[in-house]
């Protein structure tokens, strides 16, 4: 099975640092050393992997991507939110993290960010976390 | 080892939905609970998680990333798919999903999906299915 | 724990070929059958699956980030290293590849590659090995 994290996004794109959620699940599975497997079950929403000191990277992150799929070109998908299914194909659903000492073993400067891109809603991440000593 | 999925792109620019075939293999690996990792060793091809409900989704997809990689910039490679293969690093070669019941575990609306950015051609897919109960 | 791989980029925007330093990196963890995980804990680099056989197919994937992403956009993070970030976020950090027989199991063409965004500068790589027959 996996862990399920839950968050309430705050707009239509938003990205929400669930570094600490993610940090949470670890303990919760007991692993010390290992790898943890984030997965986002969502079509309009992805996970990022980034910066997580500088709120304003994120703001960035978010400009680009609406110049890269402007929400103006002849979509044909009739329910008008093609532009964030096609953002989360390009940031990605599912990512990983190694686990070290019972913690993310993240860079310096990198966070977790679950990316919002056809908000305000509820979402779930899924997580799995496997451990070296595990296999034996 | 692993399993080889095949299949046959059908245009230029396709994307056909695996999703049955890697239930197959998910099947074949005999998994119950896990993590089915999925790998596309081409070049100009990638695979795509994402809405297999409404196929003009997969149109849009296809559209923008023509957009935002055209046909017609000053390209140095001098094969002529240099954009394919950018697509393909954008959509990314290697995804993971889990597997509970021995099932795929995705979220209602996605679907896995084989990207060709530079067919039609024949393509391969390998999968390999990590069991929780196999790591003790 | 990971095994860790140094590297030091040569300019600005960069793409190191680091499969042979995967290779070696297989070859200590002992493993032969299984799975390597890729992981660069920096924000400003990330990860390329892609072909390491014609040079001018990365200079090709720099010129399109630059043009998706440019330096010219009215950022809001000060630092001026925004367009870096967002192509980190757009290739990705983190990458896996099947292990046969004690080697990277890489398609024909594919090569694996640091790519620097925000250089030169000195950059490390994780890599974690999970074997198929530790799994039980």
């Amino acid at each position: 099975m996996f862990i399920r994290l839950d968050t309430q996004t705050r707009s239509k794109v938003d990205l929400i640092d669930i570094t600490e959620q993610v940090k949470a699940a670890i303990a919760e599975a007991g692993v010390g050393d290992g790898i943890c497997f984030i997965y986002c079950p969502h079509t309009t929403a992805g996970i990022v992997l980034n910066e997580d000191w500088d709120p304003t990277v994120e703001a960035d992150v978010a400009m680009v991507l609406d110049r890269i799929v402007p929400d103006t070109l002849p979509y044909r998908h009739g329910e008008g939110n093609s532009p964030a299914h096609i953002k989360a194909v390009l940031v990605g659903n599912d990512h990983f993290i190694f686990v070290h000492g019972g913690e993310p073993a993240l860079g310096q400067w990198q966070g977790i960010f679950l990316a919002e891109f056809d908000g305000p809603r509820h979402r779930s991440i899924w997580i799995k976390v496997v451990s070296d000593a595990d296999t034996c």
